[in-house]
C-alpha cells in the first residue's frame, strides 16, 4: 500500500517515485488520500531534489487525467497549439492562431491570464467589447469546428490537479521547479485533444525563467514529456531581455495584433508571429519544409485570410468585430503621455520586467490573482534597442487611466531605457529550436 | 512586513532566518497567520538545508513562548530535570527521579508517551493502578512542592507550537532533522520552570538517531540552545544498541526500578542512572564534583530514602504505594512463556530495534499514536550481550495476555540475538559527555 509519508521521504532522499507512487500521489487531491500540507512538503523536496524525465512524464500524464480529457477526433483536421512561457507584449496568440487557422491548421487554444509583470492572452481579448472566453467544453468545440480556432480559459473540466498544485506552489514558494513547470504546462495543453504543440520558451530579463540555461532545459524537458506522451512537439526558445513589438497593455496589443495581420507590424513581432505560425503548419503536416510553410504563413497575411479568421472568432465568441476595421471602438485612456527623452544615444538595453511591472501599476496587469484589469491602459514604445535618440524626443505613449501610480511607473519605464555612444547589436529574437517526436 | 512565502523561499534558497522571521512564523501557527501547507513547506525546507544554533535557539524560544512558561520560582531549590531521547528498556527517569529528590534536587518532570519500538515513561508509570499523569499545572506545581519530584504528560498549556509542528513533521516525513528534534525538546524542557537539564542522548541501533555522529550533533545543539537560553546543560551520550536492563515492557519495568531503587538492579542500569542522578545532583549544585554528587546518589539507595520518594511520590499522584513493597499488585500477564536457545556460545549482539518492536506487537508499545497500551506484556532478557549461553538454556521470558501477534513477536526476539564462539567485548553503556553553561 502506498502512504504519503513513505512517497515524501523517498523524494526528501532523492529517490526517483515510481508511476504508481505519483499516480496515488494525484488521485489522492480529488479524494482526500493526501492533504494539502502532505503535497506541499513533496513540492518543496521535488524543488530541492529534482524528478526525472519519466517522473515528470508520469506526473504530467496524472495531472491530465485528473479531468476531462478533450475528445476533437470528430472535428477533422490537425489540431495545433502553441504556448508560450510568457512575457512582456508577448501577444503572438492573437497573431498566429488566425494565420495557422487560415493555413489550415486546426487551433483549439487555451490560454492564461496575466500575473505579475507579465500580460495574458485572455485579458487581452478581454478588452474586446463583449468577447466571452468563458465557454462550455461543447461551445469549444463548436466554435473550433465552425472557424477553425477558439481561443478559451481553462475550465475546470481541464487538469484539476494542475489547479490545487498551482495554488499550493503560489502559497509556498514552490513554483521554481523545471519539472513541475513543464506538467503544470503540458498537462493542460496535453488534455485540449491537440495532435501537435509548438512552445515558445521565453529566455533573458523579462522571462520566468532568466538564464538561457534553464529556458533550454525546460524547453527540453517539456519536448521530451510531450513525445513521451505521443505528441508532436517543436520549441523555439525566444528573446525576452526586451518587450516584444512596442505595446504592452490590452487593448493596444489587441491594435498592434490588427496591425501584424494586415502586415504592418514591428519587425521582431512580426518575424517571431511568422515562425511560430510556420512551425504549427509543419507540425500539422501542412508542409513539406519551414520555408514552405513560412510562405503559407505569410500567404494568409497578404490575401487578407488571417484577419478574416479573426474577425469570424472574435464574432463566434460574442465580440465586436468591428473592432476589426475601427480599432476607436475598442476602450480607449483618458489620457496619454508622452515620456520624452533627457539624452541621446542609442537605445542599449530596454528592460521587459520593469516596463511589465509598470504597465500593471498602470492597471494592465495582475499585482494578485483578483485583481481587476484595466484594458485601455498601458505604454506605446517608439524607441527600442539599436533605436537611435535625440534629446526631447519621445521614448513611448504612456496610455493612463487611474494616475495614482502614474508617477513611480513612469520613473520605472525611464529607468528601463539604457543608451549607449557606441554601436548597438541588435540580437535576434529566436535563440534556438528544438524538434521531438516529429518523424 | 514578513510573508511566509518570502521565508520559505529564504530557507529553500539555504539562507539563514532572522529571529523575527522565526517568530512571524511561530507565532503565524496561533493566529492563524501561516497555514499548515506552509509550515509543511518550511519544514521540508529546513530537513534539506539546515538551521544553524542562532536559528534553531530562536525557533526553540519561540516555541516555547507558544504557551505557558511555568513560573517555579516560589518552590526553594534547584529545579534540575532529564530528558532522554528515548530507547528500549529505559526505565531511568523511574529510578533517577527519586534518587535525585532525595538528594536534594527539585525534580519537575514532563515526560512522553511510547511510539513505535521506544517506550515512554508516562506508559510505564500508568501501569501503577490509578496513578495519574493528567494534572493541572497548580496540581503539578503542589506536588513537587510537597514530595521534591513530579511526573507528569504534557499538558496543553506547554509549547502548543511543538505540539502542532509534531504532528505536522510526523504526517509529512519531516521528522529526522537535528534542529528540529533539538527545538522540539528543549522547547518543551525549557517550559517546565527549570534552572538545569540533564541530557541522555542515545546512540546505536536501537536510538532514534543510530549514528554517533548524529547523536552527538543533537547532544552538541541542545547543549548549545539550552546555554543560549540561560540554562545549565549537561548531555550524556550513552548506547542503545541493546536494551538498557532486562525488563522490556510496562509493569516490568517499574518491578526492574524498584529493584534499582533497592540496590539490586542489573549493572548497566545501575551504573546510568547513578551517573545521570549524581549529573542531576552537580548541575544542582549540591556537590562539588561528580565523585561527591555519585556518593550522595548512592547513599538514596544504601538508607532508604529514594525509595521512600517514590512511595510518597506515588501516593501523591493517585497511585496504590502498596506496589513499592508488593509488586504483585503491578498488572499480570496470563502467560509466561520461556524463549529457549537452540545454540551454545556467547552473546556478541542483542538489537533493541527489534525487541522493541516485539514488545510492541504483543501489546506494550504503540503502533500508532491512537494505540492502547497492554500493561501486563513485555519481556525480561535473561541473557544479555557477553553472556554465555547454553543449548536450551532460557534466553528470555515473554510475559503474553494476547497471543495474536506471539508467534511474530518470539521470531522476532529470537532473531536479535546473536552468538559468537570468541570473546566478546561488553562495551560501556556512556560514551562520551558535553557540558555546556557550568560555571
Amino acid at each position: 500500500m502506498v502512504r504519503a509519508v513513505d512517497v515524501i521521504r523517498k523524494k526528501r532522499e532523492g529517490e526517483a517515485l515510481s508511476t504508481a507512487e505519483i499516480n496515488w500521489m494525484v488521485e489522492g487531491i480529488a479524494n482526500g488520500a493526501v492533504a494539502d500540507y502532505q503535497w506541499s512538503a513533496l513540492l518543496m523536496a521535488i524543488v530541492l531534489k529534482g524528478m526525472n524525465r519519466s517522473e515528470t512524464a508520469a506526473l504530467t500524464d496524472a495531472m491530465m487525467r485528473s479531468g476531462d480529457i478533450v475528445d476533437l477526433s470528430a472535428i477533422p483536421g490537425p489540431k495545433i497549439d502553441k504556448h508560450s512561457t510568457g512575457g512582456v507584449g508577448d501577444k503572438t496568440s492573437l497573431i498566429i492562431a488566425p494565420i495557422a487557422a487560415a493555413a489550415g491548421v486546426m487551433v483549439p487554444m487555451v490560454s492564461g491570464r496575466g500575473l505579475g509583470h507579465t500580460g495574458g492572452t485572455l485579458d487581452k481579448l478581454e478588452s474586446i467589447p463583449g468577447f466571452c472566453v468563458d465557454v462550455t467544453l461543447d461551445r469549444y468545440r463548436e466554435i473550433l469546428a465552425e472557424t477553425g480556432l477558439v481561443l478559451i480559459g481553462q475550465t475546470k473540466e481541464i487538469a484539476p490537479a494542475d489547479k490545487f498544485l498551482y495554488a499550493l506552489r503560489d502559497a509556498t514558494s514552490t513554483v521554481e521547479s523545471i519539472p513541475l513547470i513543464s506538467a503544470s504546462i503540458m498537462s493542460k495543453k496535453l488534455a485540449e485533444g491537440i495532435d501537435g504543440l509548438v512552445l515558445d520558451v521565453k529566455t533573458g530579463s523579462g522571462a520566468f525563467l532568466p538564464d538561457l540555461e534553464d529556458s533550454m532545459l525546460l524547453a527540453e524537458t517539456m519536448c521530451d514529456v510531450g513525445h513521451k506522451m505521443g505528441k508532436k512537439i517543436v520549441a523555439l526558445i525566444t528573446r525576452m531581455d526586451q518587450p516584444l513589438g512596442r505595446a504592452v497593455g490590452n487593448a493596444v496589443e489587441v491594435v498592434e495584433s490588427l496591425e501584424c495581420l494586415r502586415g504592418q507590424g514591428p519587425d521582431d513581432l512580426m518575424g517571431l508571429s511568422i515562425e511560430l505560425a510556420a512551425e504549427m503548419v509543419l507540425l500539422a503536416g501542412l508542409a513539406k519544409s519551414i520555408e514552405e510553410a513560412r510562405g503559407a504563413c505569410e500567404r494568409t497575411i497578404e490575401d487578407g485570410s488571417a484577419l478574416e479568421r479573426l474577425r469570424r472568432l472574435i464574432a463566434a465568441q460574442g465580440g465586436d468585430p468591428r473592432i476589426v476595421d475601427d480599432p476607436g471602438l475598442l476602450p480607449q485612456p483618458k489620457r496619454t503621455i508622452e515620456l520624452k527623452s533627457d539624452r541621446v544615444g542609442r537605445v542599449s538595453k530596454l528592460d521587459s520586467r520593469p516596463i511589465g511591472v509598470a504597465t500593471m501599476l498602470l492597471g494592465a496587469g495582475r499585482a494578485k490573482v483578483d485583481s481587476r484589469i484595466d484594458p485601455a491602459v498601458g505604454v506605446i514604445l517608439h524607441k527600442k534597442v539599436g533605436d537611435l535618440v535625440d534629446l526631447g524626443e519621445s521614448l513611448c505613449t504612456i496610455l493612463v487611466n487611474d494616475e495614482a501610480e502614474l508617477e513611480r511607473a513612469s520613473e520605472m519605464i525611464a529607468d528601463a531605457y539604457h543608451f549607449s555612444a557606441d554601436r548597438v547589436d541588435v540580437p535576434t529574437t529566436i535563440v534556438d529550436r528544438l524538434v521531438a517526436g516529429v518523424d
